[in-house]
């Protein structure tokens, strides 16, 4: 019977919960980085926001109990309660809980020789309205400037990114404007640009703002071929063409840049910031 | 000499550091979120990401030393180091360094069980192209449904984002395809709509998915004036209507929905993901 207990707690997907009185973010990211470091491991994720109450912690706290009685395993409970009976209460419940702050704030207080708040929800509010509006307006201005749009609007950039059609402008594009604030526009290279061998007038007048996307061909067709199959566009030697002539304006034209493929945007946006010397807006 | 030092130092930003060999956002995540309990002091920030090598590792330390000497307080260094050699020479600087895994990770591997991988850029990279492609996917979904464009497409929402003019919608959806990997869809309430007394029959055909944004009259007053200023769409009392008339036909409807005043995209976001009991696509 033991023995029976231990295969199938085995089989079972780890339970693991993130609660927070915020919006959780903190939590699960910090839950996701530490849990990628065993890949051998099934997780099963639940995260809970908003346990702003004693009602709404005993709730938690039941779940949480019930998912360790479920599968037989200890569930392992990330939490970033600032407040020190939330935290205490999840002490003396059978699972693993950590809490993310607590080794540190304690620490940090002696470096600053200051109090911490103990305020909760701080890190993903709105901090204050003008770095709110920053955000708002530079995924605005993404928008405003995806694909070429409105090229006239470049000297308003904190970036340009330029690539062929597919290599991952308008996801980093909009990742930039919503992580850091950045006004991000992006442009397209197309034939016109490569027969011309030059660039478009709004695009060369703001250079040092420019930043090039790279991207293996091989790759670049999957992405191109799921849009659309079996044509020109997405043909292997087409592919290889459209990135040559853009490695080639970039050369030409001493533009920095990097290679796309096999990149998060969150890689991508952490690297172009780190390539350009940029800083966030909204910290 | 001393106490003018003291003073010095006490008119210095603080400067902190975050130390990474990946993307850092982890690392950024955390340092900003522990500092927000810190609201009194000024914070100097400075990312030092894709440290994936000894040589950038000294030169790391060296700019971190700098700092130091510069402004006559202690740098607040954050780093997320998996490989133990780099995070044992930062803790030999004279700076107060935070390793943020390490209170955890032989915790966890107890726990588990099981050795960590100790692989550096698992936490924000291409955990497998499934996920990367379902990511990319609902951020082109969330273009492609933007401001009631191609409803006859909604059958493919996972949510669909209701609200008048300049309530939130666009940013909120791109940020819950961006993180969630949604496929979030929103629609525009206008005139049209409140005279109808009816949502339009996309909309309707998928109810269950439906979400529903308000937002303070004034609030809405203020950011429509900066769009349109002074015109009747900006007006207090075309707000106040329009706002009204959305929540009528929210409760009409009984559509779920919050209030999205003061509240971040990431908020507005964990709580849309929360009222409607969703689960990320990409953990």
């Amino acid at each position: 019977m033991r023995e029976q207990f231990c295969i199938d707690a085995m089989n079972q997907e780890r339970p693991v919960y993130t609660v927070s009185d915020g919006s959780g973010l903190t939590a699960e990211t910090v839950a996701h980085t530490l849990l990628t470091q065993f890949p051998g491991v099934e997780f099963r994720h639940v995260s809970l926001p908003f346990v702003n109450t004693h009602d709404k912690l005993e709730q938690a706290v039941n779940d949480i109990c019930r998912a360790g009685q479920e599968s037989g395993v200890q569930p392992l409970v990330f939490t970033t309660f600032v407040q020190d009976d939330f935290s205490e209460r999840l002490q003396h419940i059978s699972a693993e809980v950590f809490n993310l702050f607590e080794p540190f704030i304690n620490r940090i207080e002696r470096a600053l020789d200051q109090h911490s708040s103990h305020k909760s929800g701080q890190a993903h509010g709105i901090a204050n309205v003008g770095k709110y509006n920053r955000r708002i307006n530079a995924i605005n201005y993404a928008l405003h400037c995806d694909d070429g749009l409105h090229t006239r609007d470049y000297d308003q950039a904190t970036v340009i990114l330029l690539g062929v059609s597919r290599s991952g402008k308008t996801p980093t594009s909009l990742y930039l404007a919503m992580h850091f604030g950045f006004y991000a526009a992006n442009y397209p290279l197309t034939e016109d640009d490569f027969d011309r061998r030059m660039l478009p007038s709004d695009v060369v007048a703001n250079k040092e703002r420019v930043f090039g996307l790279t991207i293996d061909p091989v790759r670049l067709q999957q992405i191109r071929s799921e849009r659309r199959p079996n044509s020109r566009y997405a043909s292997l030697s087409q592919c290889q063409e459209d990135v040559r002539l853009a490695r080639e304006l970039f050369d030409r034209n001493n533009i920095p840049f990097c290679d796309s493929t096999g990149y998060s945007v969150e890689e991508l946006g952490s690297q172009i910031k780190h390539q350009m010397a940029l800083q966030s807006e909204l910290i």
